[in-house]
C-alpha cells in the first residue's frame, strides 16, 4: 500500500478508470453512499465471495448454505432487538443543516467551517440527540399503514436463525453445524463513508455455527483461528491484520464474547469482519415470539436443548475494499510513477493479458488464437492498442498477473514471454506451455 | 413432469421436504410471496446462474459484467417512465377485503365464495379501479418526506443504463458490444403466486445488447436464437418451451419488437424469459432528464449516435423453477411410487452420493475415503443411513444423478457400483476410476 494519505482517493479515481466501481446513478448527481461494481470490480468481488463459499460450505462437511429473502415478517426483527434498539443518537445544527452521531462528535466538525480541533461546532446549533432507527422501511400491498411495514433486513443472520429447523430437518446435519449466507443487507446510516467501507446497501458474508452450550468457547476460538486465516490467504499484509478484543462496554446486548478481524486502513484500523459468541439469545427471543419450539434434540445423549451459536460475519465489500487498498502500490521505474494493484493471483480478475507485439507479420494470428484457446479456462484480456510498455501499465493497474507477448520468435520459434506483474521480470515459455504455466503460478 | 395439477403443491412440500426452498420467516407464519433457498435450492440456483454469467460474459468477447446498487437516485424512475407509469389498476371488495387487478377480473373469483365460473362476484361489492405503483419505496436518511424518498429497483436494467458510458471508457469495448448483471430486485405485486414464479423479491439475468440504430432487428433475432438454445441446453422438454410474439397491444410503450421465450407450467403457458427490441427509448431518457450527452462516437465511422438497445431479461428463480418442474416425476417402480428431480447433471446440486452398503467389514473407512478425495473436486454426498434403497429414493428426490456404493467386492476388487439415477441401471468401475467416470457423464 503507498504510503499517502491521499490513497484512498487515488484509489477512488483508478478504481472507475479501470471499471472497477463507480457512483451509482453518477449521470445524475449520485445516490448517498451506494457504489455499483463494474467488470473488474464484478469479477473481482465474485472471486471473494467464491473464495469464501468453498472455504465455508464446498471443503467442509458440517456447513450448509442458505440464500433468504432481504424481505422478511416484520416480528422478526421486534424478536431479534432491531425495532427498539438498533438505533443511532442524532444530532442536527439548525444553521449548517449537518447531521451528526452524539456518540461521535469529538471526531467530527462543522463541514462549512472545518475546525483545526474536531469535536468543536463554534457556529453551529447543535439539538439535542435523538434516537433514529437504521432499519430502511417500506410497505408491502397498496396500503402503507402499520399493518404493512416491513423492513430491509439490516444483517442475514436472522434469515438463518428462523430457517435453521427447516434447515436440520432437510438435510443430515447434527449439532455442531453451521449454515452460511451471502446477502444484501441494508442500513440508513447518518455518516456512511470512506468509500465503500461503510455503505447504506452492502453485501454480507455470515456464517452461524449451532454448537451444544458448554462447547461454545471452544468453538468460539476456533472459529476465530480459522477465519483470520482465511484473511491471510487471501494475501493480506500480515503486520495490517490484528484481532480486537471487545470490551465489556463494547459487547452487544446478544453476545458472549466478541472479537473484530481489523485491518489497517489509510482511515485506521476497522472492522473487517467480527466472530461472536452469541449464545442462546437469537433462538431463544425467536422461540418466545413465534411461540414455536427451536430447541435441538440430541438423539444420541437423548436430551434438549437449545443450541449457541458462534457467528463469523464478514462484509463482501470490506473483504474487496481491504485487498484493493492492500494491493495499491506505486513504483518509481525509469522515470515513471507505476501502479500496480498487486493482488494474489486466485484473486485477480484477469489472470493474464494476451499481446502481439506489432500488428503485423502474422502476430495478431497467433495472438488472437491463443487468447481464444486460454479465455475458454481462464479470464484473460486482449489488447493489442499502443506500446507494449503502456499495454504492461494498463495491466499493472487493473492487477493482472501475468501479461503473454506474441513476438518475432513465436512466429520461428513458437515461445512466447510471460511478464511478471510484481518483478517485471520476464520468462520464455512454449506457445503449447502457457496454460499449464499459468494454472501452476495461479493456484487456480 | 407429472401429469397432475396437484404437481404445484408436490413440488412446494418436496421443496421444504428435501431443502430446496423454505416459505420465508416460516415460523411467523410467512411473509407474502418471498421464500428463502435452502442448502439444496441454493445450490440449484447457483448453477442456473453461473451457467447464465458463463454464457453471457466469460465466454464471450464483446459483453461486461456489472454488479449496480439496487438503491439509485430516484430521478432514474422518472426518466425510465416507472413513477408516471409502472402501475397496475386495483379493485377492493368493500365486503370480502379481497384485492384483485382490475385487468384480471374475468379470471378471477372471491377468495370466501369461490364461483363456479370466474369473473363473477355474486356479493362482492367492488370498487372502481384505482392505479396503484408496484414500486416499493422507502426513505434514505432520517427524515420520511418527499426529498427523501428511493426505491427498491424494479428491474436491474437501469443500473445498466445509466453506467454504459462508465463501462465503455473502463473496457475496451467498442458497439456492438454488451453489459450483463444478475441482481435482485422488487415489485410490490398486487397478485403473486404460483410458487417462486411471481414473487415481490426476485433475482434478475439481464442482458443489454447496445447497436448501431439500423442493426438493431438483425441483432434482436440472433439474442432471440441464442437465448431460447440457452434454456434447450439446460435439458428442459423441447415441447414445454415455445417463443411468443407480442402483439402490437402488449408492446411495452419502450418496445419496438418483443418476443417472450414461454414455458408450459401446470398453470399454463408463461414467460420466463423476454427478449426486446428497446430502441433509443431508454438513453434518449436518461440524456434528457440527467443533461449529459449519452451519445457514442464511432470512431472508424467518425459519426455519433444513440445506440439502440436489444434486452434479454430473464428470472433466475423462474429458470429455477422451470428447471425442478420440467425435472419432476412420480413413476411406479415394484409397487411403489419413485418421486425423481431428474435435472440434467450439469445443474444438478449434487452430483452423486456415496455410500457403504453396510457400516462395518471396512465399507464405511472406503466410502468416507472415497467422499473425501471426490469433495475436493465434485458436490457429493455422504449417506450410510439406513436400508439401500431408501438412500436411492432420497438421491431421486434430490436430483443427483449418481449413486455409488462401496460393498464387498469394493474391499476385495476395488470397484465400485454407479447406479444411473434415471435408468436406475448400475455399472461396476474401479475405484481410481470413478471421478473421471463422473465427469464424463457430468459436463462440469
Amino acid at each position: 500500500m503507498a504510503n499517502d494519505s491521499q490513497v484512498m482517493d487515488k484509489l477512488v479515481s483508478l478504481c472507475k478508470r479501470r471499471g472497477y466501481i463507480f457512483q451509482s446513478s453518477e449521470i445524475y448527481g449520485g445516490v448517498g453512499s451506494v457504489w455499483d461494481y463494474g467488470p473488474l470490480g464484478v469479477e473481482l468481488q465474485r472471486n471473494v465471495k467464491e473464495a469464501w463459499w468453498r472455504a465455508m460450505v464446498h471443503e467442509r462437511d458440517d456447513i450448509e448454505g442458505l440464500d433468504a429473502g432481504i424481505l422478511m415478517h416484520p416480528r422478526v426483527w421486534e424478536a431479534s432487538g432491531h425495532v427498539a434498539g438498533f438505533t443511532d443518537p442524532l444530532v442536527d445544527c439548525k444553521a449548517c443543516k449537518a447531521r451528526f452521531r452524539a456518540d461521535q462528535l469529538e471526531e467530527s466538525s462543522c463541514p462549512r467551517k472545518p475546525s483545526v480541533h474536531p469535536g468543536e461546532f463554534h457556529d453551529c446549533q447543535l439539538t439535542e440527540p435523538r434516537l433514529f432507527n437504521l432499519m430502511f422501511k417500506t410497505f408491502m400491498g397498496p396500503v402503507e399503514d402499520q399493518a404493512a411495514i416491513v423492513y430491509l433486513r439490516p444483517e442475514t443472520a436472522q434469515g438463518i436463525y428462523v430457517n435453521y429447523l427447516n434447515v436440520l430437518n432437510s438435510s443430515r446435519q447434527r449439532i455442531p453445524f453451521g449454515i452460511a449466507q451471502i446477502g444484501k443487507a441494508f442500513r440508513n446510516e447518518i455518516t456512511p463513508g470512506n468509500f465503500i467501507f461503510r455503505t447504506r446497501e452492502f453485501e454480507q458474508m455470515e456464517m452461524q455455527f449451532f454448537v451444544k452450550p458448554g462447547s461454545d468457547e471452544e468453538w468460539f476460538e476456533r472459529w476465530r483461528a480459522w477465519r483470520l486465516e482465511w484473511h491471510q490467504a487471501l494475501g493480506l499484509a500480515p503486520a495490517r491484520l490484528r484481532l480486537h478484543q471487545h470490551g465489556p462496554e463494547e459487547l452487544a446486548h446478544y453476545a458472549k464474547a466478541a472479537f473484530d478481524i481489523q485491518y489497517e486502513f489509510p482511515f485506521g484500523w476497522q472492522e473487517i469482519e467480527g466472530v461472536h459468541n452469541r449464545t442462546d439469545f437469537d433462538l431463544g427471543r425467536h422461540q418466545q415470539y413465534s411461540g414455536k419450539k427451536l430447541e435441538y434434540f440430541d438423539q444420541a445423549a437423548n436430551e434438549r436443548y437449545l443450541p449457541y451459536i458462534v457467528e463469523t460475519s464478514a462484509g463482501a465489500d470490506r473483504v474487496t475494499l481491504t485487498l484493493m487498498v492492500d494491493a495499491y502500490r506505486e513504483e518509481q521505474v525509469e522515470g515513471e510513477t507505476r501502479v500496480v494493484l498487486g493482488f494474489h493471483p486466485a484473486i485477480a480478475p484477469i489472470k493474464a493479458g494476451v499481446f502481439p507485439l506489432v500488428k503485423k507479420d502474422g502476430m495478431p494470428e497467433l495472438a488472437t488464437e491463443l487468447y481464444h484457446a486460454l479465455k475458454r479456462r481462464l479470464p484473460v484480456f486482449y489488447d493489442d492498442s499502443g506500446a507494449i510498455g503502456r499495454r504492461y501499465r494498463r495491466m499493472d493497474e487493473a492487477g493482472t498477473p501475468f501479461c503473454i507477448t506474441v513476438d518475432g520468435d513465436t512466429v520461428s520459434a513458437r515461445t512466447v514471454t510471460v511478464r511478471h506483474r510484481d518483478s517485471m521480470s520476464q520468462d520464455r515459455v512454449g506457445l503449447d506451455q502457457v496454460e499449464a504455466y499459468l494454472r501452476e503460478r495461479l493456484e487456480v
